[in-house]
């Protein structure tokens, strides 16, 4: 029998009729001859009620006390969803992450998964019993409950999918699939039918924000095939796995953007200060990104980095506060830009990519700020003002040649 | 160091206010020099809540996933009570019931408690951490997540009591102690400092309420101490444990009494029939409470029992269909009766009470129209419009020898 694991988030089970869906969901696979495990999150908002509760007793609840906490999220999930599919007549089980054999290092809020025993799990698959499992959850060494942090969901789905050597991992979300940008922007995007790990990873971090980069990482780690679909429209989804049909692919995968972006320069700067000033920011938990450095005549460096907008008065603060330990003469920043990037496994072998790009957006007459190149993407950071139609250009410069893809069934 | 087991029911964790409320009353006796183990139900209306959730979802959800559904309740209510402590500047942890070693039968909804590992508590406590136990809940040996029923959080803590060999457990609700008999009804009932394991399971069993027969009959059987005592005001409450002090104790303890009592009479029944009528009887779920049989001349048997009145028309029903297998001549009954008990060890070396029981009600021209005595209790059906005349009565004749207690602090 071949297993399929099935994520369902927090608003595909967010009320009553959508676990009576997703229920559905689950069956129509499970029909098909499939051994199902359906890993589900807390319902809706259940999740920041429970956070509420606890700010009620406390502004700093203890990490260990929130994940005892928070877990009754996904139990409650688990249960209800296994009601539905019992009463339309299946046969079904809930696990809690712990009765799932789900173990995780001894932290609480953020604990990583070091191991999976799926004994208990495959005895009730190998009898055809549908298995809910919950999220996000899983169990340390000395017995204590754990949270997987943010996305967790997805990890759980994609490390029980590689435990059980499953066909794939279906995550089902409230958008249709991955798109080669964001919709609401450009209105000629489109779904992608598949995208590689990789630039799913550029992507993700980007901020598609559909599939959490480490459940990708995941994946990609343990070659787990994923599929991004749809819990409420009846169509495929987009395809994530390491090695895609590159027939009728475009080079660029999609294009990704992020608004609120800072530029920070610190002048006349000596050479061996570099790392400390990136320690010292880290530290800080300053999120740096795109970093850029010249050598001036006098044998000093400019350092340019980009921030998130949110991080500057700290950012000021701290290299104000470490000005001694730093050494540097001044400090420039500039507001209202943007970052670009487009992302395609196919620019490793075709050069042209980044030139194509710079002459886009120089058409547009749009100034390039600050640039950065990995194998699979390029990024740029323009002003603010021109985002739309940067973004819009790429698109079509990149992204047309195709016929759009048409959803099947 | 000596141990003591707090238990608080769910209108005592029902809001925020009242965590903090609670929070202060286990510090109040961990600053005392005890090592405290908490266990807490649901908060509020919580469970109810749950249990509209599950029948949104069906109107038969399996007992296992109703317990993994419910028990949620009071991992929610442990993880806040815990979090109030330490934000209190307490050390303190919480345990699910699985966690805290609480091992049960294999069944859902109702499972008893075989057997509890103290260990990991054990070392808590001895660490000065105060443990905060989810009540109602427990691990098969299948590791499948139980629930102890009705009254469940109560036998928690009494097993926990006994098997951490407490110097008592104290349960806490929404009133003050154990009354004499209802307050609401008769304005002279007063609480009582002490009462034994079997006046208290006679006075449960007969609705009293406040604290659940099967942990009265734990602590008898483990010789557990108990004060039931009210988590609002700060007052003693009342003592339950197995020998009382009798000095300034009345002979008569309580008196219980119970409204909606029906009693049906089956005239012309043969002797050999009587056990096949109770067999039918309680495989109908019908609880019947006092019986009383009479020869005839003829031979045959009159037999009347007293039921709830609810019970009445599936009773009926019942009967008429196993007429043939019962052989008997007719059904009479007779609603809107009452049943009023006097309870109390002192009984067994007075033999008075029962007549001084009669002539009391006699005064007061009220017909006797059921009798039923065990060791510590005498029962009597009468007419319901007399109720609260002869609970008043009675209350007059055996309570009002002794002084009111006066509550302490």
């Amino acid at each position: 029998m071949e297993f399929i694991v099935q994520k369902f988030g927090g608003t595909s089970v967010g009320s009553i009729e959508r676990i009576q869906h997703v229920a559905d969901l689950v069956i129509e696979e499970h029909e098909r001859g499939h051994g199902i495990v359906a890993v589900v999150s807390a319902m809706g908002h259940s999740t920041d009620e429970l956070v509420s509760l606890a700010a009620g007793i406390t502004d700093q609840p203890s990490k260990r006390e929130m994940d005892m906490l928070l877990t009754t999220g996904e139990q409650i999930s688990i249960s209800l969803l296994t009601m539905a599919l019992q009463a339309k007549g299946y046969a079904a089980i809930s696990l809690t992450g712990w009765q799932a054999g789900i173990t995780t290092e001894s932290v609480h809020g953020s604990a990583r998964i070091t191991d999976i025993n799926t004994k208990r799990i495959q005895s009730y698959l190998q009898k055809g019993t549908i298995v809910v499992v919950a999220g996000f959850q899983g169990l340390s060494a000395e017995q204590e409950i754990t949270t997987l942090g943010r996305g967790g969901s997805d990890t759980t789905a994609v490390a029980l999918a590689a435990a059980l050597k499953a066909k794939k991992c279906d995550i089902y979300t409230d958008v249709t699939g991955v798109y080669t940008t964001d919709p609401r922007v450009v209105k000629d995007a489109y779904k992608l039918d598949e995208i590689s790990y990789d630039e799913m990873l550029e992507l993700a971090n980007l901020g598609a924000g559909v599939l959490h980069p480490r459940a990708v990482e995941f994946a990609k780690n343990h070659n787990v095939i994923l599929e991004v679909r749809s819990s409420m429209k009846h169509e495929n989804g987009t395809i994530v796995r390491g090695e895609c049909n590159m027939e009728q692919q475009s080079i660029v995968k999609g294009i990704a953007f992020e608004d609120n972006i800072t530029r920070v320069t610190i002048k006349g700067l000596h050479q061996g200060k570099l790392s400390t000033i990136f320690s010292i920011l880290a530290s800080a938990h300053i999120n740096v990104d795109i970093i850029i450095q010249s050598i001036t005549n006098e044998g000093t460096v400019h350092l340019s980095f980009s921030i998130h907008s949110n991080d500057l008065k700290e950012t000021l603060a701290v290299l104000e506060e470490n000005r001694e330990a730093m050494h540097y003469e001044s400090v420039e920043y500039e507001n209202h830009l943007a970052k670009v990037s487009i992302v395609g496994s196919g620019m490793v072998s075709n050069p042209g990519v980044a030139a194509q790009m710079f002459s886009t957006l120089q058409e547009e007459n749009i100034h390039i700020k600050m640039v950065s190149t990995s194998e699979i993407k390029v990024s740029v950071v323009i002003d603010r003002l021109n985002l739309v139609k940067g973004v819009e250009a790429l698109h079509e410069s990149f992204m047309a040649k195709i016929e759009p893809l048409v959803s099947v069934n």
